[in-house]
This record gives C-alpha cells, structure tokens and sequence, in this order.
C-alpha cells in the first residue's frame, strides 16, 4: 500500500511532465541495459529527450553505461533487495534531469520474479526474454509476461546456436498476454530495432513525436 | 529463525542417510536442468543414487524433464515466491526417495538474488553464470557468488558468440569467493563435464565413492 502510494505519486509527477515511464524487467544478462544504450542513441539522434534510473543489487556499472550516451542517469544499488521500489524511483526522479515530452527508462533489477510484484509509477512494463534463456521461461515465470503491456524476445543473433523454439515462446506469450505486442530483436546486430523503435515512437506523448517528426 | 530451524532439521536428516545435498542457484535459463540431467545420466550409470527437488514459480516442466532421467524427483511450485525454503523442502524429502550414501540436488527457483538468503540444509551451495549472460554479474550480484561453495561458468558453447570475458568473470569471482573451485562447461557439447564429475565424486558420501570405484 505505501508502495502504491509512492507510484500513484509518480506517475502523477510524471504526467505534469507529458513524460511517458517504461519499467524494464527481465533475468540478469537478457540485454536490457544494450537494448536502451542502443534505443538512447537512436532517440538522440532524433532529439527526444530521456532519461533513466538504473536498478542494481550492487554497482553502477550500468549508469555509466548509460552515461556514456550522454542521457541522464541515476544509479539505485538495492543491496539485498531483489526490485526496485517506487520511494527510490521516487527520490531518484529528483536527482534526475527529466524531459519535458520525453521518455523515461528504468531498468529493474535483473530478477523475473519480484519486480513484477511493485508498481513504480511506470506507463509501460516491458519484459525482456533472451533466446539464451529457452521458450519455456513464460510458462515457469508467468506474472512477468501476464502484467507486461509489450515484450521483447532479445539476442536473436543467438538464435542458430541455441534450443529455442520461437513459435513455442509466442504461443506461451499469447496465452497469458493476449495483447502486448512482441517484438523480436538483436540489439546487438541492429536486427528488428527498427520495429521497436516504430512501436516506441507511437507511444511516447505528443508533443515528442512531434520533434521527431 | 523459523527457515534455520527447518534447514537444520533437514541438514540432520540428510546426515543420518549419509547423503550430500546440493542448491542449484542461477538465472532463468543459466542451464540448471540441462547440467542436472547430464549429471544425473552419468551417476546413474555408475549406480550412484540420486533424488532431485525442483523449484519453479509455476509449472512441472522440469520435474518432467528429470523424470526422464529415471531418478526420483518431487517438484515444488513456489507461486509468488521468489526462491525454496527449508519447509517446502523438509515436506518434499518426505515424499522422495532420498538415497542412501548418495546425492540430493535441489534446483532452486531460478533468480540470482531470493535464494541466497534462504538455507535449505544443503551442504553445496552451486552458483551458475552463464556465458549468455555476461561477465559482469558477480559484480553487480555478489551474494550469489559469494556464499557458493562451487561456480559453474555454463554454456561455454555460446563464448565465440556473445560479449564475455572469462578472465574478467574468474578474477570477479575469485574476488568474492577465493575459495570455491570455478568449472567451465557446456552441458550441450560434454566439454569440461569430466573435471565437473570429477570434482563431484570427490564431494560424495565415502559409502557412494566406493560404489563407483
């Protein structure tokens, strides 16, 4: 309940802002923090303007990569908790810089499990899946793709190598989310970005896509 | 207090058979079940007995997948928790056929953080990375690491393919835990999985190395 309360306070901090929040949830080591390096350097390209709170049990290994894209960063280390919550979203927001009209990312902490359970003020909840993990992972750990509003299969440069039955994974997907969209991506390669980056345009508020247009 | 009391009970009961337990730790999708079935295969062909409690959020896919095996096996659904606790344990020992002299693996709800705060009476606490995943992620998940008695470094068949240093994870790992002996493996081609079982029998009850001798 206090957890909701600080989501609810926000998600209304950034509705002043017209900034439209995305929750980034997946196992350790899906890709989350190379697909936003990636998706930040497109979006700077076009001048939307983001920003972004990194959640991790220890380091800041992550914001300074994220810092390196010249975006606004800040670091929450957990310690022994396993998700981030929305009173350290919260007092991040205010050591943020964040956009008017723009985009703000937080990446979770890499668990499949407990960050599905807290709200953080988040528009948008995305979960990551990487083929390296196997088809299987939706139906073990379901809530993350049941409360999910778009979810990325990740690393499909991996694909050849690994046992991943990519019809399978979408089915399983479809069962529990009948309508998040699923993109399929290899950040690294740049396979499929150009769709996420379509979808991403699409949702962010007006007067961004206005910029980018 | 109450999950110590119940891990001491089991560790005790585990003692009187004189069988070794072991708490599979890592990712989704680090490779637990496969490196599971792989080793079970081969202690069974040298008569070695073996029982296994699987740890899912939802599902009994892996239970299936070790029942192949031929080796007893009790899956435990968590629901909405994030990792076993000694008291699901104690209840699935109960409905097992825990062997003689033999091992007892137990595979944890797969989640890099949850797990390393419970014991289960497990003598072997085994952490997996897999190459998938990255090197960074002793760094950023160190109580993993830390309080493993033994890391695997998994899917070494993928490291021609994805982003990781080995001598950057082994001098992270060693960095948290200079003790615990670190295998690099690829249960998919069998590279490395002698050293592996190797190891393994030296950990063994004295009564179950002398069966495979």
């Amino acid at each position: 309940a206090e957890n909701d309360r600080h989501a609810t306070h926000n998600r209304a901090l950034l509705n002043r802002k017209h900034t439209r929040a995305f929750n980034f949830i997946s196992s350790p080591g899906a890709g989350k923090t190379t697909l936003l390096e990636k998706t930040l350097t497109a979006l700077r390209a076009r001048s939307v303007g983001c920003a972004v709170i990194e959640g991790d049990q220890k380091t800041d290994l992550d914001a300074q990569r994220i810092a390196r894209t010249g975006v606004s960063v800040v670091q929450i280390e957990t310690g022994r908790s396993c998700h981030l919550d929305a009173e350290q979203v919260h007092l991040a927001l205010h050591r943020l810089d964040v956009p008017q009209g723009g985009l703000l990312f937080i990446e979770n902490v890499g668990n499949l499990i407990c960050p599905t359970e807290f709200k953080l003020g988040e528009h948008e909840r995305l979960t990551i899946l990487s083929v390296a993990e196997g088809h299987d992972k939706p139906a073990k750990y379901p809530l993350a793709f049941r409360n999910a509003t778009v979810v990325v299969i990740s690393k499909m440069d991996l694909l050849p190598y690994v046992d991943f039955d990519l019809v399978e994974a979408r089915r399983l997907i479809t069962g529990l989310n009948p309508k998040a969209p699923i993109f399929e991506l290899s950040a690294t390669t740049g396979d499929g970005m150009d769709e996420w980056f379509s979808w991403l345009q699409h949702r962010m508020p007006a007067a961004a896509r206005e910029e980018m247009a």
